[in-house]
């Protein structure tokens, strides 16, 4: 199949990198002609993805038109903020469209296949979401996740466009529910490496997890989400490995701002972005909206923009209730 | 009040500290006099707890019957198939009896606490359970944890025994189910580090939590627990911490196995109990005498006790199913 991958960070290079293993037709999109250049000249994303080899029958584009010539799919795995803007300019296409995008618009709390459904109606929508970190998929160690879709139908498509031996795709009904699990889960992990950044170790580490997910669940049960769908690999299965891998990144943001870093420094690092940073914001102001108590996201979203201080808010989180269920 | 700890290991000692701490007159109980003279003349347990230094306060006995003088609450802290055997010594006992032993019989399929109240049946039972390695404990890193019993008023004397600001003590009253989660998280544990010796990495980790906590609460449910715990502090919780933590013993059995070290060696090490090495046995049978599908533990069985390749085996554990679901 023709497939065109719109973004080339560390995600979208090791998924066009893995679809070319599958033996389809990829064209990468960069956002910078400088990157195309370097990826081409030196056969690696040393930014992203240092120490892999990537394929060499794909073709890197920095002109969107050029990218999207004849594909068949496209996935999408660029930044929340820039995502509206960027599928506007494939907004006529009409195959599949898979988000790999983990985020909630701020401005209108849609998802970003949310946002397809506005921006790209022709398309068939489908979200691949589960903990992947990006460079334990492009060394081929083991890995699962999750394509879901109101189209069952396009659910398989993905499934099958991306399932190796060591990328295993299951398929979910429940679109909102993936994405939720995904977007959410970032917001979290910042409080997760603001508890390592403050010594607090594993203990707390799991306690908040535990707590985390009964709080994600909530909110996205009162956005429509089904409620099992965050004990599966997109919700739980997503939130632990964030929450406790050396790699991820809006762990070690929230370990960073912890250890004293500035906020300011870190999100003017445009090399990672911590996708977790704007989604506190989505979230807080989506769960008001509600009405659903979300005690974490509200902590790690006042430390965000409220200026609280973090060792108040982690020990604000860890004094709450008596019984095993609050 | 006065307390009793029966057991000198990480997790017995840990306890004694917190509970010196918290004022109560505490005697800890040792199987080897000779660790009762290395406790008092060092003031540490250099063997469990590094760095930690111990309360002047407390009794240390290695004699039973004087460790259980005017005792009100009795702590067990010994490894499961010792339960049994020092609970009998003890079995007049008639306060609260706190068991903070994970496991299950194999003879019987019985909890710590199903012992309990076999051997024991004038006390009033509870189990404490949760993500709490005895180090952090030991450390005050905050960490949560779960008093269950079926006696509402036992669970709420164990909470206020052991609640303190960096130690909070939740309540339950589904006992068995804290049990369970707090038994089986140490066979797939085992199973984790396995995944770690082999290379595996955090996203194969992730989607193995997200599958055993499905597992762990079929196998409780099918025994009578109530399927909510299983997402609380002593299933999830514990799980995730045990599964992901350096600290974790169970977790380093099954790394160093992986790596090549044999059974035999890790088993005679005395140092350290990987509680998860005769529960895989007991979970393993119980599942089967209850017919319910178990693969992961069936996984970690058939490595531990029929010599099953390791790699075979994680790679058997990861290649099922097709839906998110599954």
């Amino acid at each position: 199949m023709n497939v065109a991958v719109i973004g080339g960070g560390g995600w979208g290079t090791a998924l066009a990198r893995l679809l070319s293993l599958n033996g389809h037709a990829v064209a990468l999109w960069c956002h910078r002609p400088e990157q195309v250049i370097e990826l081409r000249e030196t056969g690696c994303n040393a930014r992203y993805l240092p120490g892999i080899s990537l394929p060499k029958e794909w073709r890197l584009e920095s002109d969107m038109a050029a990218a999207l010539q004849g594909a068949e799919a496209v996935v999408f795995a660029v930044p929340s903020k820039a995502f509206r803007e960027v599928v506007m300019k494939a907004a006529g296409f009409s195959g599949l469209a898979v988000s790999v995008t983990k985020g909630i618009e701020y401005a209108t709390g849609l998802t970003m296949c949310g946002i397809l459904r506005e921006v790209m109606p022709g398309a068939r929508r489908v979200a691949l979401s589960g903990p992947t970190l990006a460079l334990e998929v492009a060394r081929d160690i083991p890995s699962a996740i999750v394509a879901a879709s109101e189209d069952e139908e396009a659910a398989l498509r993905a499934q099958e466009l991306f399932h190796r031996p060591a990328f295993r795709v299951y398929t979910s009904g429940d679109l909102l529910g993936v994405e939720f699990g995904g977007a959410l889960k970032n917001v979290i992990a910042i409080g997760a490496g603001m508890c390592d950044g403050l010594g607090f170790g594993d203990n707390s580490k799991a306690a908040l997890i535990t707590r985390a997910i009964a709080e994600i669940r909530r909110l996205g049960v009162a956005c429509g989400a089904q409620p099992e769908t965050f004990a599966g690999l997109s919700g739980l299965g997503d939130l632990t490995v964030t929450c406790f891998s050396r790699l991820s990144r809006n762990r070690n943001f929230g370990e960073q701002l912890a250890r004293g870093e500035l906020l300011s420094d870190l999100l003017s690092n445009t090399r990672t972005v911590a996708e977790g940073y704007p989604t506190a914001r989505s979230a807080h102001s989506l769960a008001r909206k509600l009405g659903v108590e979300t005690p974490i996201i509200d902590e790690v979203y006042a430390t965000l923009y409220e200026g609280k201080d973090i060792f108040q808010a982690v020990k604000d989180l860890t004094s709450r209730g008596t019984k095993a269920e609050d």
